[in-house]
């Protein structure tokens, strides 16, 4: 853990209050796996017929758990499941010693739960390349059992932390066919934070009745357009993973629902905006938006080359309007664009237009926007139709801080 | 200009005793295009016979010199040619205005030292998106052409720095047929240092008679493994140049010399070292050296994503030999990699071998490497014989205080 301990000031004002979902209970424990004195293990266990989905991290060097997940997705629904959480070490880079802790853990939640090991999912999130001490957390399966609460959501979200600075969750509840479903999520993740997929881990849950493959379809697709667009520090974790659960409790089924499907991407993007908000060291939310690209695609390049430039972050961090950045970072991104018809805005602000200066430019306009905590950089291409939204926030002494120690 | 001004504690002991090339004399001048108080233009001129060579960045967005350098390259070298080199001001992202401010500079260059317009070759740095003031430059050409000094280049050297600590030279000679042969380069950069190509600005002189297609072969090649291959902040600048002016005054040809090549080689790759050294905010000059990937190509990108990973340097600044983010970029960089082959260095200690934790390893011997300046760091993908070198200095609450503040 870092020196920086106090919380993050983008941080929401508090943690939102969470519903039961039916078909979900939680536990939560401190097992000792790294830290001392606080939770670092959730357990949450799922009603037979509970649909799971999920998206992960492609990074080559991904860990044990998470390749043990991608190869359980899909899997028959008709079964009661588990997840089980770790932080503190992330059992990455552990051989096969990684894969036997795995298999161990998988082995005994199956048995304390009453599932089949096949659905027994499981993440561990902390340092990297560390043994993990996997009967630290086989030996508290029995108290965790014992506390299984469809109240616990809250106390979960704070047991997968690691370096973040408050825990995050988000909700939301739908009508269809007059009847309501509802769904909570809760995501931890501060630094190691870039597509895909940006987040370290999250978790959602629905009562709500939901095909398989339509879930995994929705999942992916609101992936790309949230936790794929968000970046603290351009460095892409082992860990990533991102579990949905739809335990069908409710009996209402939103396999074709579009409001659901629209709730769900607004979950997404709120956790997704927390994670950035708890970014290491950050000062400023940072929304980068791109318009007028060859393609999407493109517009995606160019939105993440601005974002994860460390000249831009600390123009921003120093609350500097050096829009001459922007300019450097779209005409290294490797995307198409033409010097001459680029137009640049800070919030309201035009800086830039058709490759040169704005003749509206105001230095004291720009300079007020940057002091804000919120920014937004505008970036208008003159190309295409291409748009893509990602978001960021600064780059502080503060990361340096949390980053020159954390294993140490 | 930030407020860090002490120099770089990776600095050469001193400037090289730089020989006096025949046939290019220099001047300097405080012309105060930004800067107060110290010289921001310098002149090169080249006598006729002159052969130039050059590289330029790749950016999109690139500046109005540029531009006109890249245009003019190759031309014929049976007659005279000028470099003309501002600090302070980029001329970049500025419009039709900034194609004028080039063409009146060129123009008033050629007439005051008896030069076609077609052999003037202009370089601009310092801030982006600013008018030039080309008439402070103008206004100086009858007092540069004045000042024109055979030995004037370590002068010139300090003319073109604008974040640099220090100005930076090499120098080298070689002896083809029995007749001694020179090189003299000199360098600036400090920040925004990323392939391609990572510099900002150099200019390399020699005596030796090089055939222009010959020469620009040379200098794209080693461009390629030198310039191309530091970064210190993964930002590509907007202006990047190298030119290199082969008078032929020593009448010794160097066309087909290996020996010149190589020479030239080792100058090329001493000044990009120092490019590094100079790294904003720099305490450790870091080596990232990767063997046994699948191209060449694989492990350029390999060794890249370990050099710009915010995670990796801060680690290095932190003296922690946190190898698991070493991982972890080589798993995000793209390229291909099998995690259970992997084996990682820091300096001759072997920390991960064969996909998990070297069971030589050693924290405390590992720990003493990091507390050098010079850190190495190797990897062994196994899974052919593609290599690559790069260097990268460490991330610091330097970059960071440089950078918060560097337009204001």
């Amino acid at each position: 853990m870092g020196k920086i301990t106090a919380v993050s000031p983008l941080a929401p004002a508090q943690f939102p209050d969470l519903p039961i979902i039916d078909g979900v209970k939680f536990a939560t424990c401190a097992a000792g796996v790294r830290y001392q004195g606080r939770t670092d293990v959730m357990l949450a266990q799922l009603a037979p017929g509970t649909a799971i989905a999920g998206t992960f991290t492609r990074s080559t060097t991904r860990a044990a758990p998470v390749l043990d997940c991608q190869a359980k997705i899909g899997g028959a629904s008709d079964q009661g499941a588990a997840i089980l959480v770790n932080s503190g070490n992330a059992n990455a880079f552990t051989g096969r010693g990684g894969v036997a802790a795995v298999e161990a853990i998988t082995t005994a939640v199956a048995a304390a739960c009453g599932v089949p090991q096949s659905r027994v999912f499981t993440s561990s999130t902390g340092v990297i390349g560390e043994p993990l001490p996997h009967d630290r957390i086989t030996s508290v399966l029995g108290e965790l059992t014992k506390q299984l609460d469809a109240g616990g959501i809250a106390a979960a979200a704070k047991a997968i932390m690691t370096t973040d600075t408050f825990p995050k969750g988000a909700t939301a509840e739908v009508i269809i066919n007059d009847k309501p479903v509802k769904i909570a999520g809760i995501a931890k993740g501060s630094g190691m934070i870039a597509p895909d997929m940006a987040t370290m881990l999250v978790y959602i849950f629905t009562d709500a009745l939901v095909d398989q493959s339509a879930l995994q379809a929705m999942v992916s697709d609101h992936t790309d357009k949230t936790f794929n667009c968000i970046t603290v520090d351009s460095d892409t974790s082992t860990s990533d993973s991102l579990i949905m659960a739809a335990t069908g409790a409710s009996g209402v089924d939103a396999t074709n629902s579009d409001v659901f499907k629209t709730a769900l991407f607004d979950l997404m993007l709120d956790l997704a905006h927390q994670v950035v908000q708890d970014g290491e060291g950050a000062t400023k939310f940072v929304e980068v938006s791109v318009t007028g690209a060859a393609s999407d695609a493109d517009a995606k390049t160019h939105a993440l080359a601005i974002a994860n430039s460390p000249l831009i972050k600390t123009a921003i961090a120093g609350q500097d309007p050096n829009w001459g950045r922007v300019v450097m970072a779209i005409g290294k991104s490797g995307a198409a664009a033409d010097r001459d018809l680029l137009s640049i805005r800070f919030g309201d602000v035009e800086v830039a237009k058709d490759g040169w200066r704005s003749p509206y430019y105001s230095e004291e306009a720009a300079a007020e926007h940057m002091k804000g905590q919120n920014i937004v950089i505008g970036v208008s291409l003159g190309l295409g139709t291409g748009a893509a939204t990602v978001w960021t926030c600064d780059l502080t002494h503060g990361y340096i801080e949390i980053n020159a120690d954390y294993r140490s």
